[in-house]
């Protein structure tokens, strides 16, 4: 049996959720809260699914959800997308990168991404015959090399996958970031594929530079979501995908003998939800104030703090602590201190140790109070 | 913009879905049931949410859902499973389907499928760059024919992919078959994907013919099933997969960058539901009274029906109504007499027209008499 994907083993996320459960420590790995959606989002699912809405959903997801979703975009970023045409529901963020990939990615064809990357492009490209070109993002800012973009691109270049707010690095790209991709690619037949799940997630003030905000991005680029990230549900699966109809309709024809659909009572529930844009504009404010609670509580610790300016995480040098390479570190730290982290180098393909890890703080202050006890112990 | 799929289109279940709804027509079409599932499963949906089982399960899905399917599996066709190892829950049946053709199909390799073929196998294959080989099952029995399989079994040969009860045809492979698939298949590399998902609708005192009844053939089969055949929720889009530990981790190396995982609090629910075993073993007395409760209101019409021996699905040969390809008599048949089909034609690459359309009897006595009453004016 010759795999498709040699090299893939099991992803750190589920390694170290596993050990940390194993040795009963505070998870502060997996990207997850620890603490729950609202009630009333529970009640409109188990009103749907009463209401006898549990068969197939129409394949690019039920009419409330995607005109919410058109609407949401239309209100923050400015570009008016076809609910009909151009929005997707999918199974997840994950999903929609997987599918889009599948989609546009012919054997042979590069796809750009930035390093350190989250685990699931690379294997979604090489699957398809696809070349993975890395761009290197250097600790500690982890800003792109714009420079060295333009001399990675060729005519073979097909995809560019980029992530702001970024995983793992908790970097928010500017508009400045922007108009030099918009320039890099113009004229090209390069698809961007923007990762935004964390796209409410953005500090100090700092705005989301999706790309439906920079029309000329907009028209070659399919936008990924997720409601995991927004609403506390990331074990729901649930995300989409926006963009213009000639890049959805090759989009669509993989997601159709994918997934087909998704589950019709949670996005109908989903649409309702988000009639209240105060659930998404507040979420920034909620996890600023997480961040903050974090890097104070870990002030008196030997871990010296890189900047987080989105997402849900917080990179930390352990290089005072330790010169173990940052897995080992991890491990022992899981099991001595009894807090899970991920060690960066994961995000890298040669492996590459930076002796970084990433804190999740997406946890109640109980919790994020406890962790920071043990750490500052170290 | 070269698609990768110049082939697809939209599907035909969400042509005639929407025709139907167009029309205002009966929509026996797409294959779903019209009454709902029962509120005691909606009620551990919302229990589990309530509870704060929000978050990413395991990649495999939960374990109580993993052993109750090993469970069942064991109790009905006797193959023991590894819950933890052997076991996984999918975002459907499609999905389960699309991932085990990326896991193992290389560029270069052919499978072997069944036609008339559910519409999501070809596609699936030729976007991993593998080759399609149409065996025929011939109206009107639609028995498989063994010396032409082992004529197109060669070195490149990959896969077979199985289909029993087999949609749209309604028939059941026997134990005749299986012995003949597991000596074709004997000392070959080629893995069976069996999708099973009408496993629990079986007719006349059948047997369901699983690939786990058969060790020899379980030691090479993925084998997929759904729950939203068996407990009326196609629309949650779960399902799962089975099978020896060296295919399921192939499998899992697509599925974790494909969904990663599947809706937490369903899969909760399910696992719940899937204690009583009755909830599975009635399914084909229910569903053999709504085959004959449909084929007696139509046996006054001028439809000629052919045999049902297993799934939810009818077909009818039109030949004594009209000559029209089938496709133009179910676009009619939608408009003018208000009862939406499936034209069989779409199940075949080349289109062959046998003037058969598919319905669909998983609806409330109800609709089917109103239904009937239309067909038999035609
Ligand atoms: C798919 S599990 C990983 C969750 C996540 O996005 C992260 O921890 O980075
Ligand atoms: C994925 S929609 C089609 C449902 C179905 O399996 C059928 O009608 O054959």
């Amino acid at each position: 049996l010759e795999s498709r994907l040699p090299n893939v083993g099991t992803t750190i996320f589920t390694v170290m959720s596993r050990l940390a459960q194993e040795c009963g420590a505070i998870n502060l790995s997996q990207g997850y809260p620890d603490f729950n959606a609202e009630d009333v989002l529970f009640e409109r699912v188990a009103h749907w699914m009463r209401a006898g809405h549990n068969q197939y959903a129409p394949m690019a997801g039920v009419a409330p959800l995607r005109e919410a979703i058109a609407g949401k975009v239309a209100a923050l970023y400015g570009t008016e997308y076809h609910a009909e045409a151009e929005v997707t529901v999918t199974a997840g963020a994950t999903q929609a990168l997987f599918t889009a990939v599948a989609a546009l990615v012919h054997p042979g064809d590069e796809v750009i991404v930035f390093e350190p990357v989250y685990d699931s492009y690379a294997p979604a490209i090489e699957l398809q015959g696809g070349r993975v070109v890395r761009m290197q993002l250097a600790a500690p800012d982890y800003r792109p090399d714009w420079g060295a973009v333009a001399e990675a691109i060729t005519p073979r270049t097909r995809m560019i996958m980029i992530n702001s707010p970024h995983n793992p690095t908790a970097m928010v790209w500017t508009a400045g970031d922007m108009a030099r991709l918009a320039a890099l690619t113009h004229g090209t037949g390069i698809v961007i594929v923007s990762d935004e799940v964390y796209e409410h997630i953005v500090f100090d003030g700092r705005r989301h530079e999706s790309c439906a905000r920079h029309p000329e991005l907009a028209a070659r680029s399919l936008i990924v979501s997720s409601f995991g990230k927004t609403y506390h549900i990331t074990g729901w699966k649930v995300g989409y995908v926006v963009g213009p109809r000639e890049l959805m309709a090759e989009f669509r024809k993989v997601h159709q003998f994918n997934v087909f659909t998704v589950n019709t009572p949670v996005q109908l529930a989903l649409a309702d939800y988000m009639a209240d844009a105060a659930r998404h504009e507040r979420l920034a404010a909620f996890y600023e104030a997480k961040r903050d609670f974090f890097r104070e509580a870990l002030a008196g610790s030997r871990f010296e703090l890189l900047p987080s300016s989105g997402t849900y995480f917080q990179l930390a040098r352990f290089g005072a602590i330790s010169d173990e390479p940052d897995t080992a570190f991890v491990q022992r730290l899981t099991r001595d201190t009894g807090v899970a982290a991920i060690p960066v180098s994961a995000f890298f393909a040669d492996g590459r140790d930076e002796r970084v890890i990433r804190f999740c703080f997406a946890k109640s202050e109980a919790t994020l109070a406890a962790a920071c006890e043990r750490l500052r112990q170290v």
